[in-house]
Formats: C-alpha cells, sequence, structure tokens
C-alpha cells in the first residue's frame, strides 16, 4: 500500500491537537430514512408518536448520529490520514435528540498517543469526539482510538 | 402514552436470558451504499483497496455493523417491548470483518437488571450483544443498557 508521507500520521497527532467540521445540517428525511432501515422506532419515524416518548419529538436514531459523526470525521482528517481504522469504539453518550434541521458541528481532541509494542510501525491515537448542535449544546460524544502509521523514517 | 401490557417490561428480563434473530445476510450493495454516505474510506468501497489494508479485503464499516445490529435487535424484542431507548453504549468491539455474503446471526444476553432511583416506572437492563458470521466466528460485540418500562402494577 502506498502511503504518502505528506498524509498525517501518528506523530502529527498530538495530545491536544483539535480538528473541527462543519456545520452540517441534518434533515427530516434522511432521520426517517436511516430509521426505516436500522431503527425502525416510533420516536424515529412519526412526529405523532416520538412526542409520547422520552425524546419528546422526532429524533435522529443514534447509531444515525455515529454514522454522520464518522462521515465528519471522515471529510475532516481520516482521508487525510494513514489511518488504518478501530478497534472498536470505547464509549458513545447521547447527550441531547438531534431534530431535523439541526446544524451539527465536530470538534475531535486527541486525548492521548501511545505506541503499539507489537507493532513498530503503528501506533494509537485516542479521540474524544463531540457533536455539538447550532445553539452549542453537546449533542453527543464518543471516544475511541484509531490505529495510525507511524511516519517512515 | 398507551403501553400495552402484553409487551415485554423490565420485569420480564432477567439476567441471562437470550434472545436470537436471524441469519441475515449482508450485501455487497449495501456495503458500499452505507460507506459512500456515512465512511467512504477504500477498505469499505473498493476491493482492490481493501485488499492492502489490515482487513485484507472489501468489508463494512464498523459502523454499519452496529445498525444492522440495531435492525437485527428492533426485530428481535425491542418493537416489542417497552424500551425507552438508551443513553449512550459502554463498548463496541469490532472483532473481525464482515463481507458481502456474510449471513449474520444475533444473540442478545440479558447481563444486569437494575430499577432507577429517580424513576420508579423504568430500570436498566444491560445487555451484551454479539454477531457470528455464518461458520461460527464472533464479528463483533457490544455492551448496553437500555432503559425500560416497569410492568403498571
Amino acid at each position: 500500500m502506498q502511503v504518502l508521507v505528506s498524509k498525517l500520521h501518528w506523530e502529527d497527532f498530538s495530545p491536544g491537537r483539535v480538528f473541527e467540521h462543519g456545520p452540517r445540517r441534518v434533515t427530516r428525511e434522511e432521520i426517517v430514512g436511516f430509521a426505516a432501515e436500522f431503527d425502525p422506532q416510533p420516536m424515529h419515524l412519526d412526529e405523532a408518536a416520538a412526542r409520547g416518548t422520552l425524546l419528546g419529538g422526532l429524533s435522529a436514531s443514534g447509531w444515525h448520529a455515529c454514522g454522520i459523526l464518522m462521515r465528519m470525521c471522515t471529510d475532516s482528517f481520516v482521508l487525510n490520514s494513514a489511518s488504518m481504522g478501530a478497534p472498536g469504539v470505547e464509549e458513545v453518550k447521547w447527550l441531547r435528540p438531534i431534530r431535523p434541521g439541526d446544524q451539527l458541528t465536530l470538534r475531535a481532541t486527541v486525548v492521548e498517543a501511545r505506541t503499539s509494542k507489537s507493532r513498530p510501525d503503528m501506533g494509537f491515537v485516542r479521540f474524544m469526539f463531540e457533536l455539538f448542535n447550532q445553539t452549542g449544546e453537546r449533542a453527543m460524544t464518543l471516544t475511541t482510538s484509531l490505529m495510525m502509521s507511524r511516519r517512515p523514517a
């Protein structure tokens, strides 16, 4: 696999470094479309049914929010990096409903960077991802570690 | 909100209880379609590019796997329960690639059930969700707690 040296490598992800992206508008059509395919619960499909739920109105599936966050990460820095993917997710918190028309902004903060004992050509970069809505409220947080190639010597 | 007493309530989710669902086939078209919208990295879009990555071939985005797992949960028991949603996710592990043509099976195990101190009408049910492929390998695990209405007295 060709790795362009100009891409961001493990060495570029110093703890405290922040990447931002957005705003990205969420439409009713995509909320309902995602839910119909992956999470067909009333609060993600129908305004009237959603009013009687904890969310208090039509809101995106939490998994849709994860997908939107991933896409904003890809567009922000992942495609311009030597990322090798992630082995999983440490934690997700859905803090506030995401409504039709919301404008989401991503903040990705490098929390920790460590080398790999078994693979000297890569390291781990632990991120705290935050999604904010248009009023500055935090709608979601997600913590995970990406595997990242180290810069060739 | 009308709650049908015949639905599964918090009291029905005893630790150790297992729900199973599937198999559910995953197609190349849906893998590429999901990736194009939410996770446009080469290993989820293009067979040739994917061969040079850690996944070793075209594989579903981990977020797509989460969506499939959620849909299998909804079809298995969530829509037949008094679930009020989840505040987040405790942990996700992507253990093996999910390939075009894979047949996935879900196993949902109740790990813990506890009441809510602040809301006596609901409780929490902690689940361990596992996705297996057609050869019985565990492709993914996910741990989370659902908020569940208690059965009216």
